[in-house]
Protein backbone atom coordinates (compact mmCIF):
# COMPACT_ATOMS: atom_id res chain seq x y z
CA UNK A 1 0.00 0.00 0.00
CA UNK A 2 0.90 3.53 -0.85
CA UNK A 3 4.36 2.58 -2.09
CA UNK A 4 4.76 5.10 -3.69
CA UNK A 5 5.16 7.83 -0.58
CA UNK A 6 8.80 8.31 0.44
CA UNK A 7 8.68 9.33 4.49
CA UNK A 8 12.14 10.39 5.89
CA UNK A 9 12.54 11.58 9.80
CA UNK A 10 9.85 9.92 10.52
CA UNK A 11 8.34 10.42 14.22
CA UNK A 12 5.45 9.03 15.79
CA UNK A 13 3.49 12.57 15.08
CA UNK A 14 4.79 13.26 11.78
CA UNK A 15 6.99 12.96 8.78
CA UNK A 16 9.45 16.03 8.28
CA UNK A 17 9.78 14.61 4.40
CA UNK A 18 7.39 13.34 2.19
CA UNK A 19 8.57 12.32 -1.38
CA UNK A 20 5.09 11.56 -3.80
CA UNK A 21 4.24 12.40 -7.54
CA UNK A 22 7.44 14.21 -8.31
CA UNK A 23 6.90 16.97 -5.32
CA UNK A 24 8.81 17.13 -1.66
CA UNK A 25 6.37 18.25 1.18
CA UNK A 26 8.18 19.59 4.14
CA UNK A 27 6.86 19.88 8.20
CA UNK A 28 5.98 23.03 9.27
CA UNK A 29 9.76 24.12 10.78
CA UNK A 30 10.25 25.74 13.88
CA UNK A 31 13.23 27.11 15.18
CA UNK A 32 15.71 25.61 18.03
CA UNK A 33 16.61 28.68 19.01
CA UNK A 34 13.66 30.11 21.21
CA UNK A 35 13.24 33.35 22.95
CA UNK A 36 15.41 34.47 20.46
CA UNK A 37 15.16 37.16 17.63
CA UNK A 38 12.73 37.02 14.89
CA UNK A 39 15.64 37.24 12.77
CA UNK A 40 17.65 34.05 14.70
CA UNK A 41 14.47 32.59 14.67
CA UNK A 42 14.35 32.86 10.97
CA UNK A 43 17.99 32.08 10.29
CA UNK A 44 17.84 28.60 12.06
CA UNK A 45 14.40 27.59 10.46
CA UNK A 46 15.87 28.36 6.87
CA UNK A 47 18.84 26.11 7.76
CA UNK A 48 16.60 23.80 8.71
CA UNK A 49 14.84 23.97 5.31
CA UNK A 50 18.12 23.55 3.61
CA UNK A 51 19.22 20.38 5.49
CA UNK A 52 15.73 19.26 5.07
CA UNK A 53 15.59 19.58 0.95
CA UNK A 54 19.10 18.63 0.69
CA UNK A 55 18.11 15.38 2.52
CA UNK A 56 15.53 15.01 -0.20
CA UNK A 57 17.72 15.42 -3.17
CA UNK A 58 17.38 19.03 -3.66
CA UNK A 59 17.69 22.23 -2.83
CA UNK A 60 16.09 25.75 -2.56
CA UNK A 61 15.80 26.66 -6.14
CA UNK A 62 13.26 23.67 -6.37
CA UNK A 63 10.90 25.49 -3.78
CA UNK A 64 7.45 25.58 -4.90
CA UNK A 65 5.62 26.96 -2.21
CA UNK A 66 6.11 28.93 1.27
CA UNK A 67 3.17 29.29 3.78
CA UNK A 68 4.61 31.13 6.57
CA UNK A 69 3.20 31.82 10.15
CA UNK A 70 4.59 34.78 12.09
CA UNK A 71 2.96 35.24 15.84
CA UNK A 72 3.07 39.41 15.41
CA UNK A 73 2.38 41.40 12.45
CA UNK A 74 5.34 43.26 13.87
CA UNK A 75 7.78 40.29 12.77
CA UNK A 76 7.20 40.78 9.26
CA UNK A 77 10.02 43.08 8.24
CA UNK A 78 12.45 40.82 9.95
CA UNK A 79 11.39 37.91 8.64
CA UNK A 80 11.10 39.58 5.03
CA UNK A 81 14.92 40.97 5.34
CA UNK A 82 16.20 37.42 6.41
CA UNK A 83 14.20 35.76 3.75
CA UNK A 84 14.78 37.82 0.83
CA UNK A 85 18.16 37.05 1.53
CA UNK A 86 18.31 33.58 1.39
CA UNK A 87 16.01 33.47 -1.73
CA UNK A 88 17.81 32.46 -5.07
CA UNK A 89 18.07 35.08 -7.40
CA UNK A 90 15.00 34.85 -9.56
CA UNK A 91 13.24 31.73 -8.13
CA UNK A 92 11.09 32.67 -5.21
CA UNK A 93 8.38 29.95 -4.60
CA UNK A 94 4.38 31.53 -4.20
CA UNK A 95 4.60 32.13 -0.58
CA UNK A 96 1.38 33.09 2.02
CA UNK A 97 2.16 34.71 5.30
CA UNK A 98 -0.15 35.29 8.08
CA UNK A 99 -0.44 35.55 11.84
CA UNK A 100 -0.57 32.75 14.02
CA UNK A 101 0.36 31.52 17.59
CA UNK A 102 2.60 28.71 17.42
CA UNK A 103 2.52 25.65 19.87
CA UNK A 104 5.99 25.80 19.97
CA UNK A 105 6.20 28.20 23.17
CA UNK A 106 8.51 30.93 22.80
CA UNK A 107 9.07 30.97 18.81
CA UNK A 108 7.39 33.47 16.08
CA UNK A 109 8.09 31.80 13.19
CA UNK A 110 6.53 28.78 11.16
CA UNK A 111 7.65 27.84 7.43
CA UNK A 112 6.50 25.17 5.76
CA UNK A 113 7.40 24.77 2.10
CA UNK A 114 6.57 22.57 -0.93
CA UNK A 115 9.13 21.85 -3.44
CA UNK A 116 9.51 19.53 -6.68
CA UNK A 117 11.59 16.60 -6.37
CA UNK A 118 15.04 15.56 -8.13
CA UNK A 119 13.27 14.14 -11.38
CA UNK A 120 15.87 11.42 -12.05
CA UNK A 121 14.02 9.83 -8.05
CA UNK B 1 -12.58 22.17 -19.82
CA UNK B 2 -11.05 21.23 -16.49
CA UNK B 3 -11.88 17.23 -17.33
CA UNK B 4 -9.31 15.85 -15.51
CA UNK B 5 -10.43 16.77 -12.10
CA UNK B 6 -13.00 14.73 -10.18
CA UNK B 7 -14.97 16.47 -7.42
CA UNK B 8 -17.02 14.57 -4.46
CA UNK B 9 -19.39 16.09 -1.63
CA UNK B 10 -19.60 18.97 -4.08
CA UNK B 11 -21.75 22.13 -2.52
CA UNK B 12 -22.27 25.78 -3.67
CA UNK B 13 -19.12 26.61 -1.37
CA UNK B 14 -16.38 23.91 -1.75
CA UNK B 15 -15.92 19.97 -2.73
CA UNK B 16 -15.26 18.22 0.38
CA UNK B 17 -12.56 16.05 -1.85
CA UNK B 18 -11.03 17.12 -5.11
CA UNK B 19 -9.07 14.06 -7.00
CA UNK B 20 -6.18 15.27 -9.46
CA UNK B 21 -2.80 14.48 -10.82
CA UNK B 22 -2.69 11.56 -8.35
CA UNK B 23 -3.51 13.76 -5.17
CA UNK B 24 -6.60 13.72 -3.43
CA UNK B 25 -7.13 17.03 -1.78
CA UNK B 26 -10.07 17.24 1.31
CA UNK B 27 -11.60 20.23 2.57
CA UNK B 28 -10.58 21.68 6.15
CA UNK B 29 -12.61 19.40 8.34
CA UNK B 30 -14.49 20.26 11.68
CA UNK B 31 -16.29 18.05 14.21
CA UNK B 32 -19.61 17.30 13.93
CA UNK B 33 -19.69 17.48 17.92
CA UNK B 34 -19.51 21.47 19.26
CA UNK B 35 -18.92 22.26 22.90
CA UNK B 36 -17.12 18.81 23.39
CA UNK B 37 -13.59 17.95 24.46
CA UNK B 38 -10.72 18.55 21.82
CA UNK B 39 -10.20 14.71 21.71
CA UNK B 40 -13.75 14.35 21.28
CA UNK B 41 -13.58 16.38 18.10
CA UNK B 42 -10.34 15.47 16.94
CA UNK B 43 -12.02 11.86 16.91
CA UNK B 44 -15.32 13.52 15.12
CA UNK B 45 -12.38 14.85 12.25
CA UNK B 46 -10.24 11.87 12.15
CA UNK B 47 -13.42 9.49 11.24
CA UNK B 48 -14.42 12.35 8.78
CA UNK B 49 -11.72 11.93 7.19
CA UNK B 50 -11.34 8.12 7.06
CA UNK B 51 -14.54 8.19 5.92
CA UNK B 52 -13.70 10.67 2.91
CA UNK B 53 -10.34 8.70 2.04
CA UNK B 54 -12.29 5.51 1.51
CA UNK B 55 -15.04 7.49 -0.75
CA UNK B 56 -12.00 8.76 -2.40
CA UNK B 57 -10.37 5.17 -3.26
CA UNK B 58 -7.71 5.48 -0.54
CA UNK B 59 -7.04 5.28 3.58
CA UNK B 60 -4.83 6.92 6.06
CA UNK B 61 -1.73 5.52 4.56
CA UNK B 62 -1.81 7.41 2.08
CA UNK B 63 -1.81 10.31 4.10
CA UNK B 64 0.92 13.45 2.26
CA UNK B 65 0.23 16.63 4.35
CA UNK B 66 -1.93 17.96 6.79
CA UNK B 67 -2.42 21.33 8.29
CA UNK B 68 -4.04 21.50 11.39
CA UNK B 69 -5.49 24.67 13.44
CA UNK B 70 -6.44 24.40 17.09
CA UNK B 71 -8.24 27.80 18.83
CA UNK B 72 -5.55 27.64 21.39
CA UNK B 73 -2.14 26.00 21.79
CA UNK B 74 -3.43 24.88 25.07
CA UNK B 75 -5.36 21.88 23.28
CA UNK B 76 -1.90 21.14 21.84
CA UNK B 77 -1.50 17.60 24.07
CA UNK B 78 -5.20 16.41 24.26
CA UNK B 79 -5.17 16.70 20.32
CA UNK B 80 -1.63 14.84 19.99
CA UNK B 81 -2.60 12.24 22.21
CA UNK B 82 -5.68 10.94 19.57
CA UNK B 83 -3.51 12.22 16.59
CA UNK B 84 -1.05 9.75 17.54
CA UNK B 85 -3.03 7.02 17.85
CA UNK B 86 -4.43 7.48 14.74
CA UNK B 87 -1.45 7.34 12.88
CA UNK B 88 -0.33 4.12 10.74
CA UNK B 89 2.47 3.21 12.51
CA UNK B 90 5.67 4.39 10.53
CA UNK B 91 3.48 6.22 7.69
CA UNK B 92 2.80 9.74 9.01
CA UNK B 93 1.97 12.66 7.01
CA UNK B 94 4.14 16.01 7.39
CA UNK B 95 2.25 18.03 9.64
CA UNK B 96 1.90 22.22 10.61
CA UNK B 97 0.25 22.82 13.48
CA UNK B 98 -1.13 26.40 14.52
CA UNK B 99 -3.22 28.39 16.02
CA UNK B 100 -6.55 30.21 14.10
CA UNK B 101 -9.99 30.90 15.52
CA UNK B 102 -12.35 28.70 13.33
CA UNK B 103 -15.60 29.64 11.67
CA UNK B 104 -17.91 27.35 13.13
CA UNK B 105 -19.11 28.04 16.57
CA UNK B 106 -18.13 25.99 19.30
CA UNK B 107 -15.28 24.10 17.27
CA UNK B 108 -11.60 23.82 18.66
CA UNK B 109 -9.67 21.46 15.94
CA UNK B 110 -9.75 21.76 12.01
CA UNK B 111 -7.91 19.45 9.71
CA UNK B 112 -6.97 19.93 6.19
CA UNK B 113 -5.24 16.79 4.57
CA UNK B 114 -3.44 16.05 1.24
CA UNK B 115 -3.55 12.26 0.20
CA UNK B 116 -2.03 10.22 -2.53
CA UNK B 117 -4.40 9.24 -5.62
CA UNK B 118 -4.83 5.16 -5.56
CA UNK B 119 -2.64 4.73 -8.63
CA UNK B 120 -5.60 2.45 -10.35
CA UNK B 121 -7.81 5.82 -10.71
CA UNK C 1 18.85 23.29 -12.33
CA UNK C 2 14.80 22.92 -11.31
CA UNK C 3 14.10 23.99 -15.31
CA UNK C 4 11.08 22.10 -14.72
CA UNK C 5 9.63 24.95 -12.53
CA UNK C 6 7.74 28.03 -14.54
CA UNK C 7 7.59 31.14 -12.39
CA UNK C 8 5.59 34.14 -13.36
CA UNK C 9 5.57 37.72 -11.53
CA UNK C 10 8.75 37.16 -10.00
CA UNK C 11 10.21 39.60 -7.10
CA UNK C 12 13.07 39.25 -4.49
CA UNK C 13 10.10 38.07 -2.15
CA UNK C 14 7.82 35.68 -3.70
CA UNK C 15 6.53 34.85 -7.31
CA UNK C 16 2.77 35.10 -7.80
CA UNK C 17 2.51 31.86 -10.31
CA UNK C 18 4.82 28.98 -10.24
CA UNK C 19 3.61 26.12 -12.37
CA UNK C 20 5.20 22.31 -12.02
CA UNK C 21 4.19 18.85 -12.33
CA UNK C 22 0.72 20.05 -13.79
CA UNK C 23 -0.19 22.19 -10.96
CA UNK C 24 -0.39 26.19 -10.94
CA UNK C 25 0.19 27.44 -7.60
CA UNK C 26 -0.51 31.13 -6.48
CA UNK C 27 0.55 33.01 -3.78
CA UNK C 28 -1.86 34.09 -1.02
CA UNK C 29 -3.67 37.29 -2.62
CA UNK C 30 -4.82 40.39 -0.77
CA UNK C 31 -7.11 43.26 -1.48
CA UNK C 32 -5.51 46.52 -3.63
CA UNK C 33 -8.84 47.90 -1.76
CA UNK C 34 -7.99 48.67 2.24
CA UNK C 35 -10.35 49.65 4.27
CA UNK C 36 -12.85 48.44 1.97
CA UNK C 37 -16.02 46.45 2.59
CA UNK C 38 -15.10 42.75 3.33
CA UNK C 39 -17.36 42.27 0.04
CA UNK C 40 -15.05 44.97 -1.67
CA UNK C 41 -12.26 43.27 -1.08
CA UNK C 42 -13.24 39.60 -1.58
CA UNK C 43 -14.26 40.91 -4.81
CA UNK C 44 -10.89 42.64 -5.75
CA UNK C 45 -9.04 39.43 -4.84
CA UNK C 46 -10.82 37.10 -6.78
CA UNK C 47 -10.30 39.69 -9.68
CA UNK C 48 -6.64 39.40 -8.72
CA UNK C 49 -6.91 35.77 -9.00
CA UNK C 50 -8.75 35.48 -12.41
CA UNK C 51 -6.27 37.48 -13.88
CA UNK C 52 -3.42 35.28 -12.28
CA UNK C 53 -5.04 32.39 -13.51
CA UNK C 54 -5.52 34.00 -17.04
CA UNK C 55 -1.71 34.27 -16.76
CA UNK C 56 -1.02 30.99 -16.22
CA UNK C 57 -3.19 29.71 -18.85
CA UNK C 58 -6.07 28.18 -17.41
CA UNK C 59 -9.30 29.96 -15.18
CA UNK C 60 -11.44 29.02 -12.29
CA UNK C 61 -13.04 25.88 -13.44
CA UNK C 62 -9.55 24.28 -12.31
CA UNK C 63 -9.16 25.25 -8.82
CA UNK C 64 -8.35 22.78 -6.89
CA UNK C 65 -7.74 24.04 -3.40
CA UNK C 66 -7.97 27.54 -1.66
CA UNK C 67 -6.81 28.36 1.64
CA UNK C 68 -9.07 31.11 3.33
CA UNK C 69 -8.06 33.44 6.25
CA UNK C 70 -10.69 36.20 7.92
CA UNK C 71 -9.46 38.87 10.15
CA UNK C 72 -12.57 38.02 12.43
CA UNK C 73 -14.96 35.34 12.24
CA UNK C 74 -17.73 37.94 11.89
CA UNK C 75 -16.69 38.85 8.10
CA UNK C 76 -17.42 35.10 6.86
CA UNK C 77 -21.24 35.47 5.89
CA UNK C 78 -20.50 38.67 3.84
CA UNK C 79 -16.66 36.47 2.54
CA UNK C 80 -19.23 33.40 1.40
CA UNK C 81 -21.42 35.69 -0.21
CA UNK C 82 -19.67 36.83 -2.99
CA UNK C 83 -17.28 33.02 -3.24
CA UNK C 84 -20.32 31.93 -3.92
CA UNK C 85 -21.29 33.85 -6.45
CA UNK C 86 -17.82 33.61 -8.05
CA UNK C 87 -17.61 29.88 -8.02
CA UNK C 88 -18.32 28.14 -11.14
CA UNK C 89 -21.57 25.95 -10.68
CA UNK C 90 -20.69 22.30 -9.82
CA UNK C 91 -16.75 23.15 -9.68
CA UNK C 92 -15.69 24.77 -6.40
CA UNK C 93 -12.10 23.65 -5.23
CA UNK C 94 -11.75 22.28 -1.29
CA UNK C 95 -11.29 25.08 1.08
CA UNK C 96 -9.99 25.81 4.57
CA UNK C 97 -11.31 29.10 5.83
CA UNK C 98 -10.01 29.90 9.48
CA UNK C 99 -8.81 33.29 10.94
CA UNK C 100 -5.81 34.92 10.94
CA UNK C 101 -4.02 38.51 11.30
CA UNK C 102 -2.75 39.52 8.31
CA UNK C 103 0.21 41.74 7.20
CA UNK C 104 -0.78 44.07 5.35
CA UNK C 105 -2.75 46.88 7.09
CA UNK C 106 -6.47 47.26 6.60
CA UNK C 107 -7.23 44.02 4.71
CA UNK C 108 -9.46 41.94 6.14
CA UNK C 109 -9.47 38.58 3.66
CA UNK C 110 -6.41 36.90 2.15
CA UNK C 111 -6.71 33.48 -0.28
CA UNK C 112 -4.21 31.17 -1.63
CA UNK C 113 -5.02 28.82 -4.45
CA UNK C 114 -3.86 25.75 -6.13
CA UNK C 115 -5.19 24.97 -9.77
CA UNK C 116 -4.53 22.49 -12.27
CA UNK C 117 -2.38 23.27 -15.18
CA UNK C 118 -3.63 23.19 -18.64
CA UNK C 119 -2.46 19.83 -19.97
CA UNK C 120 -0.95 21.48 -23.80
CA UNK C 121 1.35 23.42 -21.14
Amino acid sequence: MSKAIERLHVSPRMSQIVIVNGFVYLAGQVPDVVNASVSEQTYDILNRIDALLADAGVDKTYLVSATIWLTDPKHFAAFNAVWEAWIPEGQPPTRACVQSQLMKPGCDVEIAVIALADSRS
